[in-house]
């Protein structure tokens, strides 16, 4: 991940040479898009901007370098697999700003602020209907096999979350279905890719490939629970930063479940009064809420779950050997939780 | 296409073996959207009402008879490709309906009326993921391969469209290649999927496979012609029924654009006015435009222009040999132009 890890000495030339298939990636990204109508790249070039920390095709390629530690990962069919995840990615971004009626994503308009919600639909289906045409371009089914039903896995834990708005008794088991499936289950597609791109396709039962799919699943858990513990705890360390967005959407995240198990009777329906106020859309309770959330140590409680699931994705590499490519998966775990954004 | 063909009756054979074909259709379609979620699977219950002529599954039968008079064609892999077929169609009617705000569909509800735009665009979203995991579970990339890249086609006639929408000099090249990529792209994969299905997925240069596509891209754009016309003839027939919509979206179609392209000075001028105020949301010149379209003889040129593209798709037959495949595919052809609804 670009920028934002500290690497040990022994892992930059790794690093170098996953930096050099990520350009590789942005071309390919770039080339597959690429349409003879201006009006569609113009929007795509926008979108473009979007691409954040490439967390997707990196594990892409650091799997593809657990999987074959002597081999090349940086194959053409590595940077397909890892331009296929970054653009089905990016499409949920895309239908997510819609979605949210969002107006800002990384310090730009969104599109759907630009162009309007159609326009914001239709590229999200087209950055998806591009990814799949550029996976069915490998040789073997299995790729398109893996991307499509991470895919639609991936709608199901949007379609649940979206029924469990404003659902205020939302259970624990329940968020964390929502963010297997919405979060965790395309990045554990990236690593599997990675490692079936090294290994081929017909390996999906190389126990390698299995370990480095939970690899990636307990950290896309762990991803999403410190994201929902960032747009909590932005507030107070980013001044004028809109956060709290998931209160005002009415999503019930982990510190806020932990919170209200935590407590009974008049407390808690204190808290419950002021989370349906700001999901109604008076944010002046935001911070009292934020105080009790802190008060019940859920911010903490919330950081422990996933620094142990952190945990859990590193024992799942314990498998896979000792090599550079193992060591940088462990290093990127630790700065899932470790990260301010 | 179920009871509104007027089948000969050496065909009727054919036509119940489709119709058993369509039950297995209806099946794998079912199957595959099928989830543990209770939410997800309420709204893929609602959505199954939408179908309606089956179009696509269809074609995918004929043609996969045309290509292999004594074969069968309801495989597995027809079966497949006609459901892949028919559930991208129906993620572009759920997507569609969200963008035109559109109320009802097949005399139900649609989605976003019911469940709001948010479940609408995921749902989408499900559908066409769905898609690419079902196509995927072939055991070639190539049909993965026809279908992803005929949908991002599909997504770039929609964005090209979003883009003239309330572009009053259209012309008539732009309104065509809308439509190839919109509705003809689709019809000739599914076309092109049903040959391959009965000749083998490595058979993508015989020219059987060439002229099925071809005769399904003509039939697509006539197709389409056709509901640009019905969108305006559709007043007069069948009373206090909505029409006029493409007007009201500020979308020009081929009578439009005939019609504006007939006139000069004056006349064109008061045209353009009344094509304004309906696109500003003031329907009561709707009756006149219609009239002063009918003047300049648009309608019929419409209908001779699909009747010529019926004309085309069905020269396009003359290399694939005679047989009740291809009478069917005829027959097809003219219904399209033949339909009022």
């Amino acid at each position: 991940m670009r920028g934002v890890l500290d690497i040990p000495e022994d892992l930059i030339e790794l690093q170098g040479r996953i930096a050099d298939s990520l350009v590789e990636v942005e071309r390919v990204f770039g080339e597959q898009l690429a349409s003879d109508l201006l009006p569609v790249d113009a929007m795509c070039a926008h979108v473009e901007r979007y691409r954040g920390k490439m967390l997707r095709p990196t594990l892409v390629m650091l799997c593809g370098a657990v999987a074959d530690p002597d081999g090349e990962f940086g194959s053409r069919a590595h940077v397909i697999a890892g331009a296929v995840c970054e653009m089905v990615h990016m499409a949920t971004l895309v239908h997510d700003d819609v979605l949210d009626e969002a107006e800002i994503r990384r310090r730009g308009k969104t599109l759907n602020e630009l162009r309007g919600n159609e326009a914001a639909v239709i590229l999200g289906d087209y950055l998806i209907a591009s990814a799949y045409a550029l996976c069915s371009s490998l040789e073997s089914p299995v790729p398109s096999r893996i991307v499509g039903n991470a895919s639609a896995v991936m709608c199901t834990g949007e379609l649940l979350q979206l029924h469990n708005r404003e659902n205020l008794s939302l259970d624990e088991g329940t968020y964390f279905e929502i963010l297997e499936r919405k979060t965790a289950a395309l990045i554990g597609a990236s690593c599997e890719l990675g490692a079936l791109c090294s290994l081929g396709f017909g390996r999906g039962d190389d126990p390698v490939v299995g370990a480095l799919r939970a690899y990636g699943r307990s950290m896309g858990v762990a991803f999403q629970i410190q994201d929902d513990v960032l747009d909590l705890t932005g507030t107070e360390e980013v001044v004028g930063k809109s956060v709290g967005k998931d209160l005002e959407k009415g999503k019930l995240t982990y510190p806020v479940i932990h919170h209200l198990g935590a407590l009974g009777g008049e407390r808690r329906g204190q808290s419950l009064g002021w989370i349906r106020s700001i999901a109604g859309g008076d944010a002046s309770a935001t911070g009292r809420l934020l105080e009790a959330i802190r008060s019940t140590g859920s911010i903490e409680a919330a950081r422990v779950r996933a620094g142990s699931l952190v945990d859990e994705a590193k024992r799942s590499l314990d498998m896979v050997g000792e090599n550079a490519g193992s060591s940088m998966l462990r290093v990127l775990a630790d700065a899932v939780v470790r990260r301010d954004h």
